[in-house]
């Protein structure tokens, strides 16, 4: 686990130091802002270099047929990938005619600082021409998260030693040209190449509009730009516009001390929907606020928006320094992506790549949202009512499945299936218990009645409906869900997947309570006393397999009957293993690609015994091999609830470090964000025992070694409740809100606003080392011994 | 089950008394003539109308790239696809200016005759311009079984009432436009577009030759035409060639009485190596042979090669006239796609039509070649030669899937996977098992050691190899084959599927007796005493689940406990279910679209007690519902067995008519040779019940009540024996060789050439009929109770 030196640690702060352009595109996924509505990668303001161009905008994407060899019924015909959308990051500069460009002359300096509380991108370079006339230049670059649709840019340059002609060229550029695609990583995007076609652009002063159409999906989108440029006596700006280019180009001629400064102000719509002047109007009023505002006013606002985000949300960690930069630059990027979705899907990569095509998957109700919902619940809540909104597609879905209800896409952008692949798509059905897991989980930390009435009720009811349809009672009353694919994706379509049939049980009983309790709108969706007592009997009777022998969990049925991997054999290199070995052999073979059976013990820990759970854990440990990045914090939350916690901090740093390290090197494509809500999930979840199984809240807190304290809060019910753990004790404080009851390690305790309440951490039982797949033991964390 | 009553039923010939436009792409592909080497449909000579002009050479085929919405490791990047190759058959026809077609003027009368016997399709018309000129027209036409790359035609056509100025303008035609595939029905093939790129054309008196190159596979073809024309002084004739045409033109006016006759020669040739010289001259030289023989030599030399085939294979039925001429129509068809195939595939289709892309899958060896194997070894033997000239091929592929030994595609014309789903493509692991139970069928009737030395043992050995590493022994030593894909398509990835583990453990003994006989051979291919005891220690585990509770076999593990297939609610047009409802829901269910258990019970019937059977059949029988054509005659064999007589006659007319009844609505795309295979396979096994475990034959006789006799002749081991079944008695004569010991109904009699034996036939037992899925029974043949 090695960051790369190029990034120096400070706990608020990512800093790149120098300018490495083998892991360019790795910087600019990093360095990524977005504020959920408008994602700008890190390229650098003069274009090139660049790894990968990347501006998006959530939910804007282009179609593309899906390809199939041999096809069938029910296959997915169209997919969805995330456009490039109009690049309004570039500003060209030229030095004495010549162009800056960091691959010629000499950089003398490079640094660039992501400050994670003041929202902002910084760029500080030096740089001397072929020529050698030397500059200095420094961007500042944010996405407001107060103003939606709204980014800008503050570029500054002044001449070292002797006076300089400079030129300044602030571009819109529309359908750029991108690097070719990676074969044969299933992770890459595909793409959808050039894809926007000119509908209309204008200029007036110093501020352009594009508006822009996709060929084939039809949504419309305008981007805008407005500056305010501020240089000395005979600085000339002028103003271009074409169909895939706007410009304004500044000209002067500075001496040394002194200064061109350029605000530049961005902003992006889009609509499927609204007409042309629409579109384009609210692009050019969005333009007109930002510049009332001013750069410094955009500045202040995204500090207050930030400042309220960190007192909900910031997670303290003594003692491992990287780690508490880490999981900071987790909770900036999670806040990026889902705080103003409003209503949109949370993408895989956020706005931060075109990796995975911008698909939403799973991983946003399973691993973002349980963060937001204890952190910035607003964003959880429309996270969910976008999925909501989908329900109509869902139903049509199960419709052409031959399902009652409604089945929710594996992968979309928009709501339609976008999976091309049903071992490992469409039959992942438990997607559909996540989303009710998320609803649940919710309505249960918010006491949101209304969304539950209005949209949580709807999306367990069809969600219920789905899982009926779908299992059956066998000759012994079992009801069994065959065929189906859990979470690890080394296995599919196997009968009676723990994790599934755990989380469709939650689901069943999830929805006949909530009918219960909004029994008008429950009938008004048709829901009658069978229909609820149909889905209790259900869940009543769900089969989890077990194996007897073995006495652990079966991940699926047979699934401990089949041979184990040979690890032995399996070079490092062949890693991750769906990229040297077929599916068909994965699939057939006792090899854990992310927690499956171990996700169950965590988010349907109440269903097992503590001897089972680690049991289970050890079992299943020596088979995952973490090739995904939504497996390491998992194992972090159970090997710490077990007693594994030095193993714990392992994990834990993995899942915290996915990015920054560049562990699955495929943080080009962009960063993953389940991953990095899972270093909240492994702190809070893990080192905290946060645990929130039928609505109350429980802890058990225990900190591995090397840390010396943790501290974290979660809003819950209207309250602030701060949790600070040492290795000693743990400390409960109500920082805001009504008493509550919670539990430490199993002893409830009352947490009220002027009493604090400390309580013991009991010893750790003494456990044996598990062990992983040869060669798979993840990083150590612990201090030597 | 309704013949279209454009044939008439005669028992050496299959007429086709009026030409139906709407089916005659069904008539082109019943019509067919074919060696094995050049397949032509019978389109019209006039070429338009067509259903699907086609003209095939075995084994020649064009690349195509194989498109995935997701990729995966080892999925195959190229498909292959058979060439409509250059249409020799074309010969217009102009009547005083007016071309000749039946759409237009009046078709006086029509009709084409399929003669079984001869090897001839024969055409006769009456046809009346319209400007009123009336003309009698014939054609007849053959692909010679002698000549193997000469097909030949002889066009006659005579003016009625009144003279007439007359146009024949033979051709050879390459790129012809084909019509637009349909989409969503993955039986029809995907087809490559216009493909051949001439190389060259030469022309000389009335001869042409065209020779063309596929653009991506890089085939080289050549095709050529030589004529003998015969008509009045007047008479001229010229001859023209280009790129993709070759023309002889022949006018002439002829008065009433007077006829113009013209012998159209036509050959082919193709290489993947050989140059352009050699392979437009080898089809140089087959004109001139074919010339040399003229058109009576070539007529008599194919009946000659008929009488011989029918000689040694001819089925005899007595009691239902359809069904007599649909065995010899089945059997017609089975010794054109296999006679002359000489180590190329034998496709699905035979060369009669593009279905299925002209692929070879397991039908070849598992249907088709146990009938050669008793009805014309030497083609048996070539087949399997062709699997074993692609053993390279297969070693190369089951190293991509991590195994050792070979894995032969699911799905080739050349020897490379094709297949692009892998749940029911390379996940079909049993075909490496047919193949080797080919192998033991075709040298236990031959006693051919030369080729199980040379050719038999290298494939057994090499699919040994791959079961022994498929599979694993578990904690109590069985040896399991997890994740596997057995012969019904509406299941796959199963653990233990009995058929492929019974056929597994058939090619592992079968591997270890084969080296005992050919110990150097074996010593050379590696195989040493530990390696043939590992085999039959796998073997000898081998796990074949059984459901204690129902007293049945599972399909495969867990296929039980899965729910049934709501065959209530399955409306008659949602079949085939494939084409209407996803396979995830297929898979997770039970229903079956071919026998597979049910096919275990009749190639493994040496594993199962006869009570094992009857319960087995009547299980599944619920279940099966015949959308694949590869189930009708299995289900006949083992109705026939348990005692179901009356119900295996359904199964053997299905299977015998599926083509000449066009049950699955799609013969238009080629013939179901599996079926017409299967149609021997009902009659010799089903009611001759003819088994052939371990080398020895035996029989159960036994006749459905509506047929009074039934004869057939199988080649054994040098002999040729006759059985011949009455309701009463079976008859068995030594045709010819040795005598022989056999079994009837369990009696052994030794059977010699001049002492005929005659036995009676047991009383059959009494069983309660078995019920079919609701609406799937089969059509009765049983006469009126």
């Amino acid at each position: 686990m090695i960051q790369h030196p190029c990034f120096s640690c400070e706990s608020w702060e990512v800093f790149e130091t120098e300018l490495d352009l083998s892991v360019l595109a790795h910087s600019e996924s990093i360095l990524a802002l977005s504020n959920g509505h408008i994602g700008l990668r890190a390229n650098l303001e003069e274009g090139e270099p660049h790894g990968l161009p990347g501006t998006y905008l959530n939910s804007f994407y282009e179609t593309r047929p899906l390809p199939y060899a041999e096809g069938g019924y029910g296959y997915p015909e169209a997919g969805q990938a995330a456009v490039n959308v109009t690049n309004g990051k570039i500003i060209r500069l030229l030095v004495d005619d010549e162009p800056f460009d960091v691959r010629y002359g000499e950089l003398r300096s490079h640094r660039r600082v992501l400050d994670l509380r003041a929202g902002l991108l910084r760029r500080e370079v030096e740089w001397s021409s072929p020529a050698g006339q030397a500059v200095r230049l420094s961007s500042v670059r944010l996405v407001s998260f107060v103003h939606r649709a709204v980014a800008a840019i503050l570029y500054e340059v002044e001449p070292l030693d002797q006076a300089a002609r400079l030129v300044v060229q602030s571009e819109l550029v529309a359908n750029e040209p991108l690097p070719a695609a990676v074969e044969g990583d299933p992770r890459t995007g595909v793409g959808v190449g050039s894809a926007l076609c000119s509908e209309d652009f204008s200029k007036d002063e110093q501020r352009v509009v594009l508006v822009h159409r996709t060929e084939a999906s039809r949504l419309l989108m305008a981007a805008g730009m407005d500056h305010v440029v501020d240089g000395p006596a005979g600085t000339e700006t002028t103003t271009g516009a074409g169909e895939d280019l706007g410009r304004v180009t500044v000209a002067t001629e500075l001496q040394p001390g002194e200064r061109l400064r350029l605000v530049k102000f961005l902003s992006y719509g889009w609509s499927s929907q609204r007409s042309l002047p629409s579109v384009r109007d609210q692009v050019e009023a969005a333009l007109a606020s930002a510049r009332r505002s001013g750069w410094d006013g955009l500045v202040d606002a995204q500090r207050e928006y930030l400042d309220a985000f960190w007192d909900r949300a910031d997670v303290k960690i003594e003692g491992d320094t990287e780690l508490q930069q880490a999981v900071r630059f987790a909770l900036f990027h999670t806040v990026q992506a889902g705080a103003r979705a409003e209503q949109r899907a949370i993408p895989a990569k956020g706005l931060t790549g075109s990796g995975y095509d911008g698909h939403c998957f799973w991983d946003t109700e399973t691993f973002v949202l349980p963060v937001l919902t204890y952190t910035a619940p607003h964003a959880a809540r429309d996270a969910l009512r976008w999925r909501h909104a989908t329900l109509d597609l869902a139903r049509a879905r199960a419709q052409v499945l031959g399902l009652e209800g409604a089945a929710f896409p594996w992968r979309t952008i928009r709501g339609e299936e976008c999976s091309g692949y049903w071992p490992a798509g469409t039959a992942a059905f438990h997607i559909n218990a996540d989303i009710a897991d998320a609803v649940i989980r919710y309505r249960s930390a918010t006491r949101d009645e209304d969304f539950e009435r209005d949209f949580g009720l709807e999306l367990l009811v069809e969600t219920a409906r789905m899982w009926h349809s779908l299992g059956h009672h066998d000759a012994h009353g079992r009801f069994r869900i065959d065929g189906v694919t859990g979470p690890d994706e080394y296995s599919a379509i196997a009968d009676n997947n723990v994790y599934t049939n755990l989380m469709a049980e939650r689901n069943l009983r999830g929805a006949a309570d909530a009918a219960e309790r909004h029994p008008d709108r429950a009938h008004e969706l048709g829901v009658d006393v069978e229909e609820a007592a149909a889905w209790r009997d259900a869940a009543q009777a769900m089969l989890i397999p077990y194996d007897e022998a073995l006495g652990v969990h079966e991940q699926a049925e047979e699934f401990t009957e089949h041979a184990v991997w040979d690890f032995a054999r399996t070079a490092p290199e062949q890693y991750p293993l769906m990229l040297h070995f077929p599916y068909f052999d994965l699939y057939r073979k006792q090899v854990v690609k992310q927690a499956d059976l171990v996700l169950a013990l965590f988010l349907r820990g109440d269903a097992f015994t503590p001897a089972e759970k680690a049991r289970n854990f050890a079992y299943y440990e020596a088979l995952t091999v973490r090739d995904s990045s939504l497996s390491a914090f998992v194992q972090a939350v159970i090997a710490a609830e077990v007693g594994h916690i030095e193993l714990a901090h392992d994990y834990f740093a993995e899942a915290a470090l996915m990015d920054l390290g560049d562990i699955h090197r495929n943080t080009k494509d962009g960063i993953h964000l389940a991953s990095l809500a899972g270093a909240w999930i492994a702190a809070v979840a893990g080192f905290g025992g946060l645990r929130d199984h039928d609505g109350a809240l429980s802890f058990t807190p225990r900190l591995p070694s090397r840390l010396t304290r943790l501290t974290f809060r979660v809003c819950f019910d209207g309250r602030r409740l701060e949790v600070e753990v040492s290795h000693r004790q743990a400390r409960y404080t109500m920082l805001e809100g009504e008493p509550l009851e919670v539990t430490h390690h199993g002893d409830v305790v009352t947490v009220a606003a002027d009493r604090p309440v400390s309580r013991p951490i009991p010893e750790p039982p003494t456990l044996e080392d598990p062990k992983q797949p040869h060669g798979r033991a993840p990083t150590r964390r612990r201090p030597p011994q």
